[in-house]
């Protein structure tokens, strides 16, 4: 490992952390939450989805967040869009970084956006060719149920690798490989990853991974030894997908920072001003059951900053 | 990895389990637990620990729990032990394996046994000289706080090798590197674990990690990677170290075998038998917060047996 590395962590919690729970947030403590993370050191926040309001009703305030959050000096916000709609309405709102999501399993993708993969690699297209005409706007693509889904059980490596493929034909700025359902293990994901970065040339890969059967870490370090630099994470493990029973759980934000901090490898994020947040959320989020575990134990001592 | 890899995974859950928490036991119910792991396929348990009933009451009935664990087929029950008069009993009472614990960190040797390491390494040198006398005894040792202490905070990896090498040449026949406060990274610990197999010859290295700030499974692959194959976890994620502030939660057994099962490499154990005995572990501590993620989410859906 180099000791110089450095790991950009993006938080998701205001995402994927409330797409599930039932839970309720105010716009106003939306935009405190990301602010908070913001001046704990986070370059970039997924802060919402814009999905129909029908659907998840906790994205209806998809507009003023992403406004509120494009006015906080330094940072990226990103927002999730699962189709053309979204995604003209996320462009119209501003958006800088836009993440169209699509399953490599073709039974979770007609499940989660009612649409066959085909269909969603169309529209992804169009999603691009659209940006393109606008030229100020950044589009990622996320791959859900990369490692394995909950309808179909494994997914097929050369499926994953072929779906990549033609996401970075197609130009997008970012792939990002989740593990929707927490099925992914170390060997498996280590070996798709560095597949992968042979296969889709300069696009930056991410990595997203639940914590649904204990992993989540042990799957960032074998994504981080295969060289990916770019992780998702919710803040307190919140998470999961409506449509993916069982599929609890984001990694923690931070046991995620703690992780890279105990390996030197920096984060930009400062851990206390982390925790802080930490603490609030169990108030803003007072009916919910956060997971992670570092914000019980506290960090590790270490006998002076910076030793070994 | 070597995909005929084998690892043997040992129950901790009635010795460091039942240590920090306020719930006791009866000894049928122990016994219950112990058939029944034994019987999903564990080959070695660690059934109590051979201590003053007035400092850990849970073990004061040691002497019949060993006992009724030596009846069960196939199994190697193990027990823990502090100093010389712990091993003395627990040899009188048949033990055919027994850890005796001491830390590599000062501080904390004196706090959990009240006596110097150097002053507990003159003692593992009288047990094992007692076990020769009676020549039917196997000592192991486990060396505490080896990645980190919760009172000195970094541990000098040179006294962990240094202490190894010294309890190599005593003679013992398994050295277990216990994470007991959960500070260890998967870096460090792979580092230091193959540091260690070129020092103590052909003496078996076992790890014992808990999952105080989420580490646990990524430090053993971590581990497993270096070259271990045996380690301690706990039922429930149980556990800790009444003498470690914040040090709960050893890793749980049943997230640890599933790991080892995505990975194809060969435990022995029944995953379905064990998530079994996790559901009556709910009845009988009934007061606890358990842990481990696998029981809530269950095993991830393969689309074939032994698909990959």
């Amino acid at each position: 490992m180099m000791m110089q590395d450095r790991v950009s962590i993006r938080e998701v919690g205001l995402r994927d952390g409330l797409q599930l729970i039932s839970s309720r947030l105010d716009t106003e403590i939306k935009l405190d939450w990301i602010k908070a993370q913001a001046d704990a050191g986070f370059a970039e926040i997924e802060v919402t989805s814009f999905v129909p309001p029908s659907i998840l009703p906790q994205f209806a305030d998809a507009k003023p967040v992403l406004e509120g959050a494009q006015d906080i000096d330094g940072l990226l916000p990103t927002v999730l869009v699962p189709n053309l709609k979204g995604a003209v309405l996320a462009m119209d709102a501003g958006a800088r970084k836009i993440n169209f999501v699509l399953s490599v399993s073709e039974s979770h993708n007609m499940s989660n956006v009612r649409r066959s993969t085909d269909d969603s690699l169309a529209m992804l297209r169009e999603v691009i060719a659209e940006s393109k005409r606008r030229d100020t706007h950044s589009i990622g693509v996320a791959l859900a149920t990369s490692f394995g889904c909950s309808i179909e059980g494994d997914v097929s490596e050369a499926r994953v690798a072929n779906i990549a493929e033609q996401v970075a034909l197609a130009g997008v700025e970012e792939i990002n490989l989740a593990d929707t359902v927490g099925y992914g293990d170390p060997v498996q994901i280590a070996r798709i990853f560095r597949n992968l970065s042979k296969i889709v040339g300069t696009v930056p890969l991410a990595a997203h991974f639940h914590d649904t059967r204990g992993l989540g870490l042990a799957n960032v370090m074998a994504a981080f030894e295969a060289g990916v630099r770019r992780f998702d994470a919710a803040l307190g493990g919140l998470g999961g997908c409506p449509f993916a029973p069982g599929a609890s759980g984001n990694i923690a934000t931070e046991d995620t920072v703690h992780l890279f901090d105990r390996l030197g490898v920096a984060t930009g994020i400062n851990l206390d001003r982390l925790l802080d947040v930490r603490g609030r959320l169990v108030d803003w989020l007072s009916e919910e059951r956060l997971e992670g575990r570092l914000f019980g134990a506290g960090p590790a001592r270490r006998t002076a900053p910076g030793g070994a």
